[in-house]
This record gives C-alpha cells, sequence and structure tokens, in this order.
C-alpha cells in the first residue's frame, strides 16, 4: 500500500526519491544474475560471479577501484572463430585482388601459392617462421593510406561469409564472451582487446561488434605516415616500426597501451600465444582472475588442441579457469539454433 | 506557486519527476557558467564554449556523439611549464645519481658536461640533432625495471622544484588547462596527453595532476622486455623500438593510441612541434577546435616565441585559436596570490 501510495496518492519528494533508488537497485540485481544467460551454472561462471562481486563490494578486502579494474581479451578464438583466422582470409583476398596489377606475382612466392589456393606453402612458412608469409601481409596492409584500408576492411567483412558456419565472420562471435564484456563493463571494468592481429584491422569492427572503442584495442601494428596527398592531410600505412603483439609481446602492448597491469585476462589454447598475458595479469598485487577457452566442440565449433599442451599445463600450474566450450557455453553462437 | 506546491505541497510523481529533472538542469547550466574561472572573458574562452555547446547539442547541425569527443592536450608548455623542460631536469639529475659508478663518464660527453654542469653543450647538441642528449637520455631511462623507473620519477617529483616557482614541477601547471580538461570531460569528452615526453615518465603524474589515466597518455616510446627476474615477471625499459611523438609523429602516436582523429586539440608556441597535430586536428570532417597557447607573460610565467613563427603562422591561416597567457588567463598557476 506504501508503493501504491508513493506512486499514485499524495508523496513527498524524499518518499518518491526512495522508492524510485530502490527500483534503481532492485532493477541492478536483476541485471547481474541475467548477464550470462549462455553460461552453463558450472565453476567457470560461479568464479566469474564470485570475482566480479569481490573486487566490487566497496569496503570488502577484495576491493578494486574502477581505474584498476583493467580487463583484456585475445580476438582469435577467445572472442571470435579462428578457423580459418580471418585477417589471413581477408589478407589473401586483398592479394587475389592486387594480382592484376601485379603480373610478376604469378612466378614470385608466397603471391603464387596465395594466387594457385596452396594453402600447404603457407602453412609450411609459418611453421618456418613466417617470413613470407609477413611479407604477403605486409604488401596487402601497407602502402595505402588509413582510409582506404579501413574501407577495403569494411568491404571484406560485409562480402566474406564463414566457410563452416556460412555467416559474416562478424556474427562468427561467441556469444558468453560478447555477454562477460558487457557483464564486466555494468560493472565498472575498462574492456580491451590484446591480439597478435592487426590493430587496423580490428578497429574497424571492434565497436559494432564487441562494444569496444577503438582506442581500447591492442594489436600488431606498424609505424603510419603523415602526409599530405592531393592537398589532403592523411596517414599512410608503412611497414616500419613493426611491433608484433603476441607472446611475450602481449605484456609489452599492454604497457604500451593501457600501462596498467590488468585484473582479468582471457585467452585461448592454440598457440602458446596467450600464455605470458595470462602469466602477466596473474603477477597482479591486486586480486586477478584468468580464463582459457579450450576448443573442445566439433559440433558447434572446432576440436583443436596444442602439441606441447603449454597453455593447460600453464592454467593448471598457474590456477587459471579453463573453460569448456562443450561444457560451460550453453550456447556458442548467436545466430541461428544450435 | 507551482514549484512551491511540488516541493512542499501535494504533488504527483511526475511533477516531482519534472522538477527534479529541471534542477539537474539548472544545476549544470551553472556548473558550465563556473567551469572556467581562470580564463578572462575574451575570444577564445567564448570559441572554447560555443564549441562545446554545439558538439554537445543533441540534434543540432554540430552535434558530435560522445565517442567521437576526443581532445587532445601537449603537455610541455601547454599544461605545466616548460622552462626547464621537467623530463630533462629529471634525466639529468639520474645521471648524476648514477655516476659513481660510471668513473668513465667523467671524460665521455654527454655525461662530462652534465657532471660539470656545461648546459651549453647540450644546448649545442639538440640544435645539431640532440644525438648526445638522446643517448643521456636513454642511459638515464632504460635497462631497470618498470616498476624501479616509476619508483625514481616519483622521488624525484617528490623533491625537486621548480627554479623560479619553488613549487614541486606538478604544481606548475595552468590552473586555466586544468579546468579545460574538467569542463571538457563533464561534456563527455575523452581527455588525453599527446606529448613529445616520455609516455612512462608522464604516466606517473597524469592521473593525480591532470585527472588523465595512464591508458590515455600518449608519448614517446621504446618497446619493453617480459622477463622473470628473481622469479617474478617484469617489465624492463629497452632502448628498442623508439617512437618519437613529436611533430610528423603526434599524428602518429594519436593513431597509434586511439585510432581516431580529435575533434579538439591544445599546444603552443615554441619549438613548432605542436603543429602537425593540430593540423591533424583541423582536418577532421566533424566541427573541431584547435588552441594555440603563446608564453607572452613574463612577469607570471615566461615569454618566449619561435624563430620562424611557424605555430603563428599556422594558426593564423588555420584558424585557430591563440591563447595569450598574459590576457586570455586570469590566473596562471594555483598556488599562492600573483
Amino acid at each position: 500500500m506504501r508503493i501504491r501510495e508513493a506512486l499514485f496518492g499524495p508523496a513527498t519528494v524524499g518518499s518518491v526519491l526512495i522508492l524510485l533508488l530502490g527500483l534503481a537497485f532492485s532493477t541492478a540485481d536483476a541485471q547481474q544474475a541475467d548477464s550470462l544467460p549462455s553460461w552453463a551454472n558450472r565453476s567457470a561462471r560461479s568464479a566469474i560471479v564470485k570475482f566480479v562481486r569481490e573486487v566490487t563490494k566497496k569496503g570488502g578486502k577484495e576491493y578494486v577501484p574502477p581505474e584498476q579494474r583493467i580487463a583484456v581479451f585475445d580476438n582469435d578464438g577467445t572472442l571470435w572463430c579462428e578457423q580459418p583466422v580471418v585477417q589471413i582470409a581477408f589478407a589473401m583476398q586483398r592479394i587475389k585482388q592486387m594480382a592484376p596489377a601485379h603480373p610478376e606475382w604469378k612466378d614470385r612466392q608466397p603471391y603464387k601459392a596465395v594466387l594457385a589456393g596452396d594453402d600447404q606453402y603457407l602453412v609450411d612458412d609459418l611453421l618456418s617462421g613466417g617470413h613470407a608469409f609477413l611479407d604477403m601481409v605486409e604488401t596487402s596492409h601497407a602502402g595505402i593510406t588509413k582510409a582506404a584500408f579501413r574501407q577495403n576492411v569494411r568491404e571484406f567483412l560485409a562480402t566474406a561469409r564463414h566457410p563452416k558456419f556460412n555467416v559474416p565472420y562478424t556474427k562468427a562471435v561467441y556469444a558468453p564472451m560478447v555477454e562477460l564484456l558487457a557483464y564486466l563493463r555494468s560493472n565498472g571494468f575498462e574492456t580491451h582487446i590484446c591480439s597478435g592481429g592487426g590493430i587496423d584491422f580490428l578497429r574497424v569492427f571492434s565497436r559494432p561488434t564487441y562494444g569496444i572503442n577503438p582506442a581500447n584495442v591492442i594489436g600488431s601494428s606498424t609505424l603510419d605516415r603523415f602526409e599530405r596527398i592531393d592537398g589532403q592531410w592523411q596517414l599512410t600505412k608503412t611497414r616500419k616500426g613493426l611491433f608484433v603483439n603476441d607472446k611475450s609481446g602481449k605484456p609489452v602492448g599492454i604497457e604500451l597501451h593501457i600501462g596498467r597491469k590488468p585484473i582479468f585476462a582471457a585467452g585461448n589454447v592454440r598457440s602458446g600465444g596467450d600464455i605470458a598475458m595470462l602469466t602477466y595479469c596473474h603477477s597482479h598485487r591486486l586480486p586477478s582472475l584468468q580464463i582459457l577457452v579450450n576448443h573442445d566442440d566439433g559440433d558447434r565449433e572446432f576440436v583443436y588442441s596444442e602439441k606441447d599442451n603449454a597453455s593447460l599445463n600453464a592454467a593448471k600450474e598457474q590456477g587459471w579457469h579453463v573453460v569448456s566450450m562443450k561444457s560451460d557455453w550453453k550456447q556458442i553462437f548467436s545466430f541461428g539454433d544450435e
């Protein structure tokens, strides 16, 4: 009856305010309970929710002030599918589009292999250091203005489709991780991508796909050139100052771009590329949480692992939470029925 | 009478809400009017207030959405005093502190000059490219862990005092610019430092001094090394991958760290170091504003200018707002009486 009175009957400013505040709090509680609907009620989900509750509880001994609530997420295999690696698919498409202007590529590797669809050549090169591969990526990315590069990426993402799921690559993102990003942000976390992929490539879709602004993207990078072209000041992509944001480069990239150690980090099992990032996060003097996505669902996604098992071994040693896509995720993608 | 009724008499939720919203708006208006108290009521202040009102007015033709409200500020000479350049004072103090372990420095330039207090040698070197100077800065900054470096900077800032004003360097900051940073943030802007100074040096004091988080600092940088030292994972400063965030490097640094073009940029007259940054901002397709601080107040600060007048010429050509410290700032510093 008091609520009814406050809403519809005579009321003081005070009682209305109390009511409004009360409504706001109940809404917040409800939001939290519903914010990870794709996560099965298992230990990974519980660990995440417990961690977030503790670091946000003012006066609690695990409390972490908002400016220190930094979360970093690998992208390929952690936020979206990495079978195939999307940026490589983009680079190969660009090489094909550029080929008519480069007749010499027909006899030159790795272009010959790309144009002939000889994937094995590229795989062999990658396994032996990836020099030809890097050259191809640079050729397909550098020497054009930032604006032109972004346009190329946009066109690719608008037209290319995932070979298994037949959706645009930006739809082959993991619904549980998109929920987790939003859940962390609603609890005062600043969310960042920290990927071995190119920073310029990632920034084209980070905001519409994950709600992550370009400024919060950390990736491999080169240094642009600022120059006047046809009377317009432009940034041009170059091959200079290459920084590879992978493996032990990830903590370096995080420090360069954020300047603070994250208290939350998420990576995945494949190449050991996230071990250094999770180790770095785990070394925090403040409470921290690490999760490692394991690709063990061949029906709904893919099954793959590491030859040396380094990531899973590190997880066991340091107490990171391994997320089984098969068991921990009720839903993997938000497209169609599964 | 209606307001009185709403406050003290019987009221519906609707009328109370309208009243509360009304109060909120009047408070916001008042805040805006009072938020730049150190600025004289002249054209620079008017231009800033007009610009901010226009880009924040929803539905207005100059409206800019919050995620595009990026503001960048040079530091030396724009946010704080650059006479002397504080980071050079820090580097020279470090060289003196390190000297006992380096007896060979007594006969080796530029260390000999630093230890002998021969400023002219360093000035001459800077004018001829600054190679000896850069070597000295690197020696005083690199080869130690990030944690140790930060501690060195903290100790310096806690003890060193500005030679003219006899206050810590972090107090020799321009009150009108600190107000401007807060004013922009309260209007949905994201504020960033974009300085030729070292990113690690700036990040030690950016938050307490300017309210700018480490992640929003853009500066000259090198690439750290992630390594285990005495069982602890650490980042160590190196000399590798040097990126100089000055002159045409500033748009490159902005792109690397933010990935978006700013709509607001502030720099100062001295070396022409901010021309490229302001030009870049000015080339925005969205409404933008550029301000250029002119050091013309020898009584309250310092008087200096550029030999070739390049910054002021560019300001005239592109329509940037020149801020006279003497005329536009009622107060320069917040310490003592002026």
